[in-house]
């Protein structure tokens, strides 16, 4: 029988990466009145939104370069990808508590830690394709390469964790940053060449 | 490495607009009684959800035949959409929001707005998929027709927006015209003979 | 320019096809409690649900039947579908409208006029394709019978609506009649042969 | 006429599993407060949920591993498809019930039950796709062996719906069993070299 082919697990997680996308602006309930100030009331919630949004939307595009560098899959790398979109499908529930516990640790803390779980997935699944692909120099670089950045964003989000007690604006600055860093101009210029920013 | 194909793309925006179009729907909420009352009460917001699947349905289509032009894309075009589905996620919000507070200028202008900066970053892909395939002139001449429809539907939109503060009425006419322009006959020969309508 | 494929309007239609019938199952509204009778309570929602599920995978089906003879799509056939797809959108709202008042002659004849309004729109559709292929006889005759059929059970679902207020019970045996037609033996023959019932 | 092509049954089959994953975790309702205690109070659901997506996902694997064997699909088989996909869009609503109400009987039955009916309505597809593959003998010998894993798996969730009245523990420990003798070395191996675990 011939190898799996990717289309099914790329179009499964592409719509689990659209439902969560999706699902998260349902938290943003609508004003019953029309003032400016329910709208303004919203802001928390929305910043939420916008940042859970870029940080999902990064992981699908690596998802798209990582899995565009594979030609089949096994069984292994479906259950790898599952695991990878299990804790993936709790940003929602995240990203709607830290926008309703703005200033609390708790919250603060939960996020970071669900994006570390979903950056360790993703990084597992990166480790499997690249085992599959090791006669391929050149892409073993680049995996090994990108595998490092993902152990660095997913350190940087663990220790958002207890920095939420210490200063819960340590940890929003930590949010902050890895998606910036993703923008940086280098990494814009590796895009433009159409590679996978680092 | 081949380029990334643009089947992921097409199929994330479509699981994207799918969950929009259809979770407007579920802000219908429904009538505890079986009244004839109860129903016309939900009268303003069955027309702001007609009003958004047509806006969102015509984006979709644009999209459709944008995306048809393009051979391959970069990790640019892949956050030019990236860019594009966050401003149209927004859409069920606002659609809620004017539904719910039907005659109120802040809903109305917010309601422009979104739909103001989601057709600006569609122009900002279309511009960047036309920078790609500057070297074929009819293609280029079709990008810059389809770009000034863009602009100026984008204009309408954030004209309306201020608008609302004068008379309601006058943004809702210019949140009818612009679908209505897109539907006149000369644009429905061209969609028969399977062009993009202008 | 090549013509436009099919599919992403099957992509598009496919995804909110599913988020149909996967929201109809969110009015299930969890018993708070976990007695028998909070679970009995639950009933016509649950057979509304069985009910509307079985008429939207029917239309789904006929779908993936009629996109399969096209081999291209114009910009009028993305529209009509988009139609088809709008009416087919508000099923989620009559089926929790009749569940929460289920022998109320209002939600029972809106009910039907949407399901009408949807197959009207899906004949629509037909007719459009089936014009892009009268060259080719033994689809132009098929088109042609199951014009006919679906002709047939959109004037049942309109005769339902005035019906229902002369018996809720006669608009929902039509309800029920239209599926059944659909399963007899004769059209089950067929579906093993791989044709689509008439 | 071609053959219709699988494309879409699994396509349709991808967005329907997608949403109901993705659903279940809106059940996870954003505590008010951000207390840990709160949090703490969600551990019943959370654990449904995963234990869910757990059971969700193994059926989407095994779906996937099926119908890389099909070729093309009849009528029949996307009727037995949107059966099963009728049993399983029903887990949403089981796993909030078992969620809310943890230690009763009739939800923790429920669960059971509904399992028991997706898992016998993904057999009753596996041997029709089987039918049509009678030709082959290492196919046939591969669903036959898989039938019988689907069948006792089908028979131990039907056991544990009268044992939830015996003791909930009993049957939660089945619903626990049945992935785990999934993931077991043996298995593993197996999805390791590329094959479907038994």
């Amino acid at each position: 029988m011939q190898p799996l082919g990717k289309s099914r697990l790329e179009a499964f997680s592409d719509g689990v990466v659209a439902i969560i996308v999706t699902i998260m602006v349902l938290e943003l309930k609508v004003p019953h009145d029309a003032s400016l100030h329910g709208l303004v009331q919203l802001t928390p919630l929305f910043l939420s939104y916008a940042l859970s949004f870029l940080v999902v939307a990064i992981l699908w595009v690596n998802h798209h370069h990582l899995l565009h560098t594979a030609h089949a899959v096994t069984g292994r790398m479906l259950w790898l990808n599952n695991h990878f979109l299990f804790w993936l499908s709790l940003v929602p529930f995240t990203t709607a508590y830290i926008g309703e516990n703005h200033l609390a640790p708790l919250p603060v803390a939960l996020y970071g830690l669900v994006l570390c779980l979903a950056g360790s997935a993703f990084d597992l699944l990166r480790r499997d394709i690249a085992r599959s692909q090791a006669s391929d120099p050149a892409l073993a670089a680049m995996h090994h390469r990108s595998s490092r950045i993902n152990a660095a964003s997913a350190l940087l989000y663990l220790a958002a964790v207890p920095l939420a007690w210490v200063s819960v604006w340590l940890s929003l600055a930590i949010y902050l940053l890895v998606p910036a860093a993703y923008f940086m101009p280098r990494n814009i210029e590796k895009m433009a060449a159409g590679q996978q920013p680092a």
